[in-house]
């Protein structure tokens, strides 16, 4: 080991990683940059297999690493037993059992081999401060209807978590309009759209998208995402505003999320809890 | 009170009152049709108003009805206080905490209500045994994925039943591709349809739909439906089949549906508990 003090980021797919390398440079920091082969953002990233993960961690500490972070989105990759490395594969009954457990499992067992090598895994909200709101009114407010749907929805997505489903859910007027599942955000807001007639009341609360983080997620990885495009969605859904909770979602581009919520007239809302 | 043993059927909206009304038929029973004004699935049937309940209760004793069965979907009534009768009007305290307790807590006291006035509320399974399939696999079968996927459906259903949300859910290859919301099953479906490709493994299991009662749910009331358009729909979304709680779900035009499901190569499984 080398004692470094850089930062790895784990760059997965989405817009998560690119934000993190930004916010990185505007701190000054010169990061290693490495991606699961076959999760690359984009051309020029280092890959690393999981078969091959002791040696990877061996080449971080090499480099100068003590600390990783997570960026973007990963799905469970296939591990060919060939390319296993001597090392790694005394791991592979921890990996397995953990990638068959479901995804939290696999990061929470992936984050605890990366720290027993001696490299502290750290969050979006440690490396990037700025994409992770605490609570506050960002864009415009909402009204004493808005708040009750969101209580509604903060209620849904708690009980969700407890069954390992998404980490969204639309309520309007106090009914659940939509859930998060597999297809995503902008899946769900795109039904919510196809079905807007079905509020109750046409001209009473236009409803709420809330995002949260599982109950006992691990905030070092995988946080629910807001961005330009959830705010269109959410526009052409026609809800009143989107709340998430706060210090537990990140908010990409936000002086372009931000105006694009101005100009639809929707709220961006980072609720306490 | 005038002794009698006629059902009344309380008719809502959809194909459940048809089907009640000639399953009864065939029966030989002729039965007293009634419908919440507004809500009358058809032309000829008599309505009747919330806010004179009593003398409607009344008037199903005088014709000698003993029984009564809900058949059909019924949403939130508005009232008119002006309308109220004096005897019913003592009842309000009730009903109006029951309609703002939600629509199960709405519904199971008006059928405390009704059962106090001497009229036994009955179920769907009991007037007409045959819409209401017991344990069996009606078409096809499932496989081992298929009961798999089934099993996480059951959790997941059972989950948000606590929530009070809906009664279904679409899994496939262990992943939850959808969970029913106000929109209903054949929005869900057609949802299921629109993210086809999302399965993890193309050549995978398909999937199965889930019905089932909340937990709890009272089975004279609201039992979740299945009919041709439930077919079509799963079978528009790639389905494997659909499953439900064996007793506790409606099989609309049972021959029609079976025909259905065994042209588009779906399942039919009752599932028992």
């Amino acid at each position: 080991m080398s004692g470094g003090n850089l930062t790895a980021v784990i760059a997965g797919q989405g817009a998560l990683a690119p934000a993190v390398l930004a916010a990185l440079a505007d701190q000054g920091e010169s990061p290693v940059v490495a991606a699961l082969q076959g999760f690359a953002p984009g051309p020029g990233i280092t890959e690393f297999r999981l078969e091959r993960l002791v040696p990877f961690m061996d080449s971080l500490l090499d480099q100068g690493v003590d600390k990783v972070t997570f960026a973007g989105a990963v799905r469970r990759p296939h591990l060919d037993p060939e390319l296993f490395d001597s090392r790694t594969a005394s791991l592979v009954p921890r990996i397995l059992s953990a990638i068959q457990s479901g995804d939290d499992a696999a990061l929470r067992v992936l984050i605890a081999i990366f720290e027993e090598w001696g490299l502290k895994v750290i969050g979006t909200a440690d490396v990037a401060p700025d994409l992770v709101p605490a609570e506050g009114h960002l864009v415009g407010g909402p009204n004493g209807h808005d708040r009750e749907d969101a209580r509604r929805a903060v209620e849904i997505v708690r009980g969700l978590g407890a069954l390992d489903l998404g980490q969204g859910a639309v309520v309007a007027q106090g009914l659940c309009l939509a859930v998060e599942t597999l297809p995503g955000t902008n899946a769900m807001l795109d039904f919510v759209a196809a079905h807007k007639a079905l509020r109750p009341n046409p001209r009473g609360a236009r409803g709420v998208l809330y995002k949260a983080p599982k109950p006992g997620q691990d905030r070092r990885i995988d946080l629910p995402a807001i961005g330009v495009e959830t705010v269109n969605a959410a526009v052409r859904a026609g809800l009143a505003g989107i709340a998430w909770e706060a210090g537990g979602c990140v908010l990409l581009d936000r002086t372009e999320t931000e105006a694009a919520a101005r100009e639809g007239g929707l709220f961006l809302w980072s609720r306490g809890a």
